[in-house]
């Protein structure tokens, strides 16, 4: 397929930029930002001209100890509210929400009552019906949802294309494409946005990707989505995410021609806020063990537990690796 | 245009991977590397499949001084001669000689007394009638020959196409793409290869890619130019090149399904040597100054400057390279 955007000089009116730092950063740093931190990143998203910013979590606090995660776990809409202020000119207001860990009825108002704009239901391809209710009633509380389907690099593609079928019927507004193991190469990412591409020109959805950096391919597959007709990207300020992290925000809006995104605005924000988190020693981002899970296409649990150890043997981790393979 | 490696198991067996560790990395450490490291990496690449080892530059001892480099940047043959050793099963072996730069007819001595198997002539555009002497004399003596075309992103691509028929009427045998800036797009280099392509279709030449890593594209780039019929590869391990560095050789072996090519060699390389190295306080590889003169499309000088210096100032430097622009 020729390119949309082979017309480097030009660019998409439809694209929409998220900024998860706060979501998929928050797992690295179990959700402990500041407010100083919070409110210079919404900042940022505002002036950087970032469509929607993702807060964290709305995790059930059934399930997870309040006291041992940031608020951004949780995001109560009284968290956000006090960050946005009166949200003029601000990016639109977005959470996640994972199927099975989310007590989406109680904790998930109207959003005539709520700052938040869009709920991201995250899924994998054997919750299809649980994410399924959730996109209803959020939708039926009035909310932009979009829904992710994780680690489709290990599904079946007739599997995907059940799921694709399900999301198509359903009031979901975008559907994400996402790499949660940083396994796809550019042609690869292609073949499955094909695939998407067909459930979403049937069923009327827009399509969004979410990447991961395990192979220094997190801004290159993002941009080929780009071309390949995906309009929702998502990126975090310095690639902050779970172990090698994500589209770096500053690289994705140097790419984009839309003049309203300003990556200076991105510069500013990682020179005095992410540089200073990894001064502080939180660790993401590239390194040889996210590569090799990468490569192998497994979860990246093992490589974030050898960063955590401070392991250094990276041959023989490859070793183990390959013999859980 | 179709990928040809669409097919991603399977491999073209015309692809050829050449370490320019030593060379390009040799511009971080002015070519001080320890014989240890040398010999360590030519056993690695032997081992792991490597085509080609490049070892790093015939520089003019009329114009650099032999005491402010390591020995790398003359690459007598003696020296070599030193570290192959008989060189059965090991890569073939590179260096790089500058146009302009160079006492090539006497520094480099016929193929038959020389460990020496490939000279790869780099030029600017406006030295072409340089190059193609050099390419005739290093022929003429018996070597495998290759040209690298630098800059070309700063470059017309009328200029570029008057330079590739003159390599093309040359016994030039690889012509090498080369993003010096690191300014290239996957799908801006898609629409270079097709530019060279042409030109090595009608001359029967091979091309060859080197990438830089300014916005995270150099293994990205290199797979797309494999897609596209590139058959030359460079890498560096642990990326170690000039300013962000260059392709992983890591991700690239990883990549590449021929099953020659191991990547648990690059792996042990890596943790042991090039780890090592940084450790020592060698700095090299992607950051936001790289980036910003990638986006740019400017030369790294100002970068290196910047990183030089210890500057953690990138907003101003945004600003100083806007004003250059």
């Amino acid at each position: 397929m020729e390119k949309e955007l082979t017309k480097l000089m030009s660019y998409r009116p439809d694209i929409r930029v998220l900024d998860a730092t706060l979501r998929d950063g928050g797992l690295v740093n179990d959700f402990f930002f500041t407010d100083d931190f919070v409110r210079a990143l919404y900042e940022t998203n505002a002036k950087a001209g970032v469509d929607y910013m993702e807060f964290g979590y709305k995790a059930s606090k059934e399930m997870f100890d309040v006291n041992a995660y940031g608020k951004w776990k949780f995001c109560d809409d009284e968290n956000i509210a006090s960050i946005v202020g009166d949200k003029e000119n601000g990016p639109k207001i977005a959470v996640m929400a994972d199927v099975g860990r989310c007590d989406f009825r109680n904790d998930i108002r109207s959003r005539s009552d709520s700052p938040i704009d869009l709920i991201r239901v995250a899924t994998y391809l054997h919750q299809m019906p649980g994410a399924i209710e959730m996109i209803e009633d959020a939708k039926n509380k009035g909310y932009e949802v979009s829904c992710n389907i994780m680690a489709i690099s290990n599904g079946q593609e007739a599997d995907i294309r059940v799921a694709l079928d399900l999301l198509g019927q359903s009031p979901v507004d975008v559907i994400y494409i996402v790499d949660s193991y940083g396994s796809l190469y550019p042609e690869t990412l292609a073949r499955v946005c094909d695939v998407y591409l067909e459930a979403a020109a049937k069923y009327n959805k827009k399509l969004g990707v979410h990447a991961h950096n395990n192979q220094q391919l997190a801004f290159a597959n993002t941009i080929e989505a780009v071309g390949d007709g995906v309009d929702y990207l998502d990126a975090t300020y310095a690639s902050m995410g779970r172990g090698a992290g994500n589209c770096a925000m500053e690289l994705l809006l140097g790419f984009l021609k839309n003049p309203k995104y300003r990556e200076y605005e991105a510069f500013r924000f990682v020179e005095k806020y992410m540089n200073a988190l990894k001064e502080d020693g939180i660790v993401w981002g590239y390194d040889l063990q996210y590569l090799m899970t990468g490569l192998l296409n497994q979860h990246p649990r093992t490589a974030i537990a050898f960063t955590k150890e401070n392991r250094k043997d990276y041959a023989e981790f490859y070793k183990e690796l390959t013999a859980l393979d």
